[in-house]
């Protein structure tokens, strides 16, 4: 999508830019403006193609992609229908997985194979991996065969992996060339790749040894060895490597390109800092996700797509709920005598859960960062333990007070203020233990822990507190 | 940090190596070793400065900050004691805030000068901003006069803005300059940035019109107008601007480097996606982080400082679970006569609490990321009271027929049923409802989302169950 350079950005010149208008009051910065989108949903609706067209000029494809995501399928329908010939490939790579089948079936063939024609073919390979096989093998069709072929080759590489998200283009000159050959060789070459950052130095072997960046090239005389300006910090990538990895690499050492080589280390391709923050993006997405019990949830997806995401994890928690309610069942006598332990009950389970739940939140993401090792877990548990003590302990003394004024009974305030202290530190113990253990065994401790912890607490909970109780009072 | 290239990366050659052996099998990718940290520490515990450095020699500084953040203070003290004239800055601007100060004051005044004035200004600025005055000072005056007045400037800006983020150091010419004009001014200057990745055009008044990237550049002909090259979607960032708004841009539009203009839309600086990078995982950690109701906690906070922040939100979960309490107090009569009702009524306020938070996590990602609109808000909520209405069903049949047959007695099912679709419903109405109206209340709803949609899942599920139970019970 080509535009204007000159305004975008700015945004002072005519109405028309609002859209892109940095500092928009009414929704935050960047985002779709609602007098847009009904602007546009009117053009749709009086089927007016040619004021559809000129709304949609100034948008970028990413916001004409998250502009089809928000509004429904019958408007989305009949919106790409008198787009049509616009649609082109860069908003079918920015929309979500969710509507991007659908958007698929409503373009013409032609439109499809012109807008996939465009796409550099990392694009494609990242649009068409989770396509279903027909689809997949229309959208191959209309590729030109040298894409396609780099298309199918990506292809072999496992999902999610290094392979699969570089591009093959590079620039890669013998490490024993000068600043002078390799700029002259660049200016000759008539495919440089889209963007590049470094010039890659490689072995007789096609085997990468350093990388230098374009602007040093710019600052240093001809004659000077290409060796002599590489950058420190030089890494390279397994092209089977898991994207997860790369993008914690990326993040780690400040990467902005690197190369991918495959087993015998030769140069297959090249990564990039932005292809790495969309991964990082998505990594953590996924994690929020999963910490919630929400697999792989989207706005856009269908009603009974949620509900087969959200329900299994619904199911394991009334598992453990039941559970729970076990442990209070072995204690009906006690409460049937005393109703009061009905009611104070879940304070005790529910601070031990959410105490449980920071702790264990800690854990998971110091875990992802590897900040948590072998070499400070004893010390990071104990540390938990000692807070989860110190917070037990100054809760206790309030709900102690609570139970004693509430129900004029001091017992019952013993009774609670011991069970919370154990609670909390028991809390600390398995938020941290729980996704430690997972990750041993090699379960993403994001998806499973919480489920664990807040067994654990409202297990323990039920059972000092109504333990006790049945102890202390009867 | 200067090292031989050609090594790093491959870690074949030599057991020193393989610290960074991509595939390292026992604790993944990229990780300090638990082998490697043990003789580290070892060296420290010998006194042996000269094994130490040996084996720092290959860590990169990131590698070395989390080496420090994961051992004790106590060792921490004795290695950077050890380590001495070979810390250096980069190392300084790794460290996690949480030790940052406390190893500050281990260091010796020359040597934390001399890292200091290793640092890039915008390095300095990001490590000098958090620290107290007295600090603040020393380092300042550590640095050279151009240095300082370069970050005293920065420091003007607004916390967390642009103008912090951005570094000063620009590469701009003349709009109407030709390619080869453009590569003859940059290789005689002499002080070019250490990275950057495009030329920016500037009017005579300074503003910022287009960029060009460096591989562009060496693929045109001198004579080449840079107007000509230019990259499509350039957009220009207000200094002003929100370091969040930033890094949403650069991840939204797929920016590799965007110029920074001050109110008058002059160019003062330029911000790099490295930045954006790493700015987009410090607001995910945050959201994460604030989700699970820690405040901005890391492993390496003191015990009192983990106090701090997590005790405020376990005493609004305190009060939350007390008017949780308060609705079952309204119902001891009921519970003395039907003790099966205290052991159920945990499982409808649980199941309602882990179907809320599954719908508030989808919605405060979706606010985060813009998805989540005035175009779509309404459709969005139908949605998910609908997704509640079918899990709600599914679950109460479950848990109906389970009350029949635990406790024997099919009102008791039908009443738990009942309730069990009344919350599910209400869970998804809050779980969205809430976020969004604390979103244009501008309240972070990462921060305070959870508690309110626990507090409003907790007393309908005890209020319905248990309302229903006397109505139908009694």
């Amino acid at each position: 999508m080509e535009r204007n350079d000159a305004d975008i950005g700015h945004g002072q010149e005519g109405s028309d830019q609002d859209v892109l208008e940095p500092l928009d009051e009414e929704e935050g910065a960047y985002a779709l403006t609602r007098k847009t989108v009904a602007a546009i949903l009117f053009a749709v609706d009086t089927d007016d193609r040619e004021q559809l067209v000129e709304l949609m000029e100034p948008l970028h494809a990413a916001d004409i992609a998250d502009l089809l995501e928000q509004i429904n399928a019958f408007d989305r329908r009949r919106l790409v229908r008198l787009y049509d010939k616009e649609f082109d490939g860069e908003i079918l790579s920015e929309l979500d997985e969710s509507i991007r089948e659908e958007v698929i079936m409503l373009l013409s063939p032609d439109v499809l194979s012109d807008a996939v024609r465009e796409m550099d073919s990392d694009d494609v390979v990242d649009f068409v991996e989770y396509l279903e096989e027909p689809q997949q093998e229309a959208i191959l069709d209309a590729l030109e065969d040298s894409d396609r072929v780099a298309v199918q080759q990506a292809l072999t590489y496992p999902e999610e992996s290094a392979g699969r998200l570089m591009q093959r283009e590079v620039v890669a000159v013998p490490d024993m060339w000068t600043v002078g050959q390799a700029i002259d060789f660049m200016r000759q070459r008539e495919d440089l790749p889209e963007q590049f950052y470094h010039v890659i130095l490689v072995d007789p072997r096609m085997k990468p040894i350093a990388h230098a960046t374009l602007g040093k090239l710019m600052a240093s005389p001809r004659e000077t060895l290409l060796a002599d300006i590489t950058e420190p910090g030089f890494r390279t990538i397994p092209a089977s490597q898991d994207e997860g990895d790369v993008a914690y690499a990326f993040n780690q050492y400040h990467l902005i390109s690197a190369p991918v080589v495959d087993e015998n280390d030769r140069l297959v391709g090249v990564i990039t800092i932005d292809d790495a923050m969309i991964v990082l993006d998505e990594e953590h997405e996924e994690d929020i996700l999963r910490l919630a019990g929400v697999g792989e949830g989207s706005l856009n997806d269908r009603v009974t797509e949620t509900l087969k995401q959200r329900m299994p994890w619904l199911a394991v928690n009334l598992g453990t709920a039941i559970i729970a309610s076990l442990v209070i069942s072995l204690f009906e006598g006690t409460i049937s005598q005393f109703v009061a332990l009905a009611v104070l009950m879940p304070i005790v389970a529910s601070m031990g859960g959410n105490a449980g739940t920071q702790s264990l939140t800690v854990a998971v993401r110091a875990i992802a960062t590897k900040d948590l090792t072998g070499s400070n877990v004893w010390r990071v548990i104990r540390r938990e333990a000692l807070v989860g003590l110190a917070n037990g302990t100054a809760f206790a003394v309030v709900m102690g007070v609570i139970g004693l004024v509430w129900f004029g009974d001091g017992r019952l305030g013993l009774v609670i203020a011991a069970a919370m202290i154990i609670n909390m530190v028991i809390a600390g113990l398995a938020g941290t233990m729980i996704p430690v253990v997972l990750e041993k065994l090699k379960v993403d401790p994001a998806l499973a822990s919480g489920t664990f912890v807040t067994t654990v607490t409202d297990v323990v909970g039920f059972f000092a507190f109504l333990g006790l109780a049945a102890l202390v009072l009867l």
